[in-house]
C-alpha cells in the first residue's frame, strides 16, 4: 500500500473529486478521503444552478456527458414582485447560460471518472488530522476500517467544507474570517410534480422570498424563506403551499403546479470568508474556504474555479518547476470569491424580507429590484454574475 | 393689487423659479412667495451638478445661457480608492454629460428671466399659511412689508423646501413620510485655488469619504465626510488639508492642490421622501417633499424634474382642461423620486466610512466598489444614475 502521494485531497465534494480529476488529467496523482459513504456522497441534495464556465470545464475535461444530456439549459431567469413576472435574459445580456443540474449528479459523474481511471477515493474514514503543512513534506492522518494511517505528501488540498479540519489546521494568528449569519433560511421541499415554469423564478414578497427551480421533468425543487430554526417536520404540505401560493402568484394568472411532497429540509444561511486559503503546504478549496448564502447559485461555482486555478499552479509547480501559481493561488481565487460573496450578499438582501427593515429601507428594496427589471445595465449586472463571470 | 393669481408658488429656490418660469412661458400666470431675502437667496451656496436634463430644460427655455458660459461641462468623474483613480466616463457610457455651475447662479438666472418677464416675485415674507387647499379655490396668507395679505388662487405649488409650511398643511392622516437619518455629514470648504483635478474626484477612504469639485477655475469646493455634529470653526486649516489630503493621496503622486480656505460649513446627510405629493389644490415640488444626501448629486435635479412634471400638468389644465396630468403628478413623479433615492443612498453607503460596518460588510463595500470600476454594467449603472435618467 502506497504511503506517499503528490496531492492528498481531503473532502470528496465537487471541489475534492474535480480537482483530482483534473490532476489525473495532468498526470498528477492523488488520493481523495472523505468521511462520509459514498451512498451520502452520491445522493445529498445541494446545490443545483451550473454557470457557464462551470459546465465548460466538465465538457472539456470529459464529465460533462450526462449534464449535457439530462441537464436543462436556461437561458433566463425571472423575478417575480408585484404581483408581477419580470425575465432576465441571460443569454440574450451576456452569450452565456446556465445549467440546471444537481450537485450530487455532478457527483456521481466525477466518482464515476475517477473509478474509471483507477483514481482512489477512500469513504467512511475518520479522525482525519493534517500535520506539517509547513514543511516540504506535510502528513495526513486518518482511521479506515479499524485501522490509522497516515500518507506523506507534497501537498494537502482542504477541500472538506466548511465544518472540515483543514482550515483550523493553519494557524489561527495568520488567518482572517469576515462573516455574516443571516437571520433568516431556506424552507426547502422536493415535489412530484412537472416544472411549474419554464425558468427559475426568484420572488420576493412581503411574506418573504421563494424559489421555484426544477430538478427534472418530474421533479421540482422549492425553497421559501423561513425562520432559521424552523423544524421542517412541524410544516404540513397544506401550509407549504399556502405559503409557496401566496409569495409566487402572479395578476397574469400563473399558479404553481402541486404534487406529492416527497422531502423537506431547512438551510441556513451564512456569508464566509476565510483569508488567506493557503499556508504552507495546505491549500483550501469551496466550502473550506468560504460559504455563500444560496440565493446567487454560487457555492459549487465557487468550488469548481477554486480548484480549476488551483490545479493549474500544481501543474507548473510538478512539470514547469514555478511556484508562482501557488503563491498567487490565494489572492487570485479570493477576488473572484470576493466577487461572489458581494453578489450573493446583493441577491439575498434585494430578495428576502428583511424583518428589521424601516419603511425606508423596505422602499429601497423595492427600488433596487424596480431598477434592475427595468435599466439593461442593471438586469447586465446581475445577468453577467449569475452566468459567471470569465475565469481569470 | 391683484388678489387672485391661477398659482401661488411658495419658495423661490430652484423648484419655486423655475415652475414660475416655465408655467410664464406656457401663459399661466404665477407669484413667487419667498421668506429670505433676494440677497440670502442668490448667494446661498448649495449643489453645483446639473444632469443632462436639466441643462437641456434651462438651455431650451431660455435660461442656459450663462450656464452654457460659465458652467464647464464634464465628461466623466473619478473614483478614488485604495490609492488608485478610477473614471466613470459618463459621456462615453451614456451619450449624456454634466454641467458643473452652481445652484445659486441657476437661481440668479431665473430670478432675471423672471424679472425680464416683470414675473412677481416677493422676497421677505413671513407667517405664511395655506388654506382651503381641498376647495377649487385655495388660498395663501403672509405679511410682507409689515402687512397681512391674502390672495386666492386655483392652485397652490409648495416649493418651500424641508422645513416649509406646505407639506405639514397637507393632513397627517393622508401623509406617509420615509427617512433616513445618516450618523455622518460632510465637512464643506470653499478655497481660492485653481481645480486639482479636471473631473470631481469621489474618494472613499478608511478616515472617510471626501469629494473634490469644482466652482470656477479660481475657486474650488471640497468636501470630507465628518461627525454631523461637527464645529466647523474649530476646525483649523491645517487639519482640513491634513484630512482632505490623507483621503485623497494617489499612488500616482497626484496630489490636491492647497490655497486660502474662505468658507467653512457643515451639512447634515439626510434621505426623506413625503408621499403623496399632492392633497386638493396643493401640489409640493423638490425639497418639500424630498431629500436626498447630496452624495448622488440628485437634489437640484430632482426639484427641476418635479417642477417640468408639474408644469406641464398644469398647462394641460389651464388649456386642454384636462385634470390627468395633475392626476398623475404624484405617482409619476414619485417614480422618478425612488430611483434617485436609492441611488443616492447606494452612492452614500458604498463611499462613506460606515462606523458600526463588520469586517464583513466592509469588505462587501470595497467588493462592490472594485466592480463598478471594473464591470462595464456596474460602471454604466452608475453612469446612467448621475447623468440622469430621461424624463418620462
Amino acid at each position: 500500500m502506497r504511503t506517499h502521494y503528490p496531492v492528498v485531497i481531503v473532502g470528496a465534494g465537487p471541489a475534492g473529486l474535480l480537482l483530482s480529476h483534473l490532476l489525473h488529467l495532468q498526470g498528477i496523482e492523488s488520493i481523495v478521503l472523505e468521511s462520509r459513504s459514498r451512498e451520502a456522497v452520491e445522493s445529498t441534495i445541494r446545490a443545483g444552478v451550473l454557470e457557464q464556465g462551470t459546465m465548460d470545464i466538465l465538457n472539456e475535461t470529459g464529465v460533462g456527458e450526462r449534464m449535457r444530456r439530462e441537464g436543462a439549459v436556461h437561458h433566463g431567469v425571472e423575478l417575480a414582485f408585484g404581483g408581477q413576472r419580470h425575465r432576465i435574459a441571460l443569454t440574450e445580456l451576456t452569450g452565456r447560460a446556465i445549467t440546471v443540474y444537481a450537485q450530487h449528479e455532478v457527483i456521481k459523474d466525477l466518482i464515476a471518472a475517477r473509478e474509471a481511471a483507477q483514481g482512489e477515493i477512500l469513504f467512511d474514514v475518520s479522525d482525519v488530522s493534517v500535520h506539517d503543512i509547513d514543511s516540504t513534506q506535510p502528513s495526513v492522518q486518518f482511521t479506515v476500517g479499524g485501522q490509522t494511517r497516515r500518507l506523506t505528501c507534497d501537498f494537502i488540498a482542504g477541500c472538506d467544507g466548511f465544518h472540515g479540519v483543514c482550515r483550523p489546521a493553519m494557524p489561527a494568528s495568520v488567518r482572517k474570517e469576515y462573516q455574516r449569519v443571516y437571520p433568516f433560511g431556506w424552507f426547502g421541499v422536493l415535489v412530484e410534480a412537472p416544472p411549474s415554469s419554464d425558468e427559475l423564478i426568484y420572488a420576493a414578497h412581503e411574506r418573504g422570498f421563494a424559489l421555484i427551480s426544477t430538478r427534472s421533468p418530474t421533479v421540482q425543487r422549492m425553497y421559501f424563506q423561513c425562520d432559521p430554526n424552523e423544524r421542517a417536520e412541524e410544516w404540513s404540505d397544506a401550509r407549504i403551499w399556502e405559503e409557496l401560493h401566496a409569495r409566487t402568484e402572479s395578476d397574469d394568472g400563473w399558479r404553481l403546479t402541486e404534487g406529492p411532497i416527497f422531502q423537506k429540509n431547512v438551510v441556513a444561511m451564512r456569508s464566509f470568508v476565510a483569508t488567506p486559503m493557503q499556508y504552507g503546504r495546505l491549500f483550501l478549496a469551496g466550502d473550506a474556504a468560504h460559504i455563500v448564502p444560496p440565493t446567487g447559485a454560487k457555492g459549487m461555482n465557487l468550488a469548481v474555479a477554486d480548484v480549476w486555478r488551483l490545479a493549474r499552479a500544481l501543474d507548473d509547480f510538478f512539470h514547469r518547476d514555478s511556484e508562482t501559481g501557488l503563491q498567487g493561488y490565494s489572492e487570485a481565487a479570493l477576488k473572484r470569491i470576493w466577487r461572489a460573496e458581494h453578489f450573493s450578499y446583493w441577491m439575498t438582501r434585494m430578495l428576502h424580507r428583511i424583518d428589521d427593515a424601516t419603511p425606508f429601507e423596505q422602499q429601497m428594496q423595492r427600488s433596487e429590484l424596480e431598477y434592475v427589471v427595468s435599466s439593461r445595465a442593471a438586469s447586465l449586472m446581475l445577468a453577467e454574475n449569475y452566468v459567471g463571470l470569465p475565469l481569470a
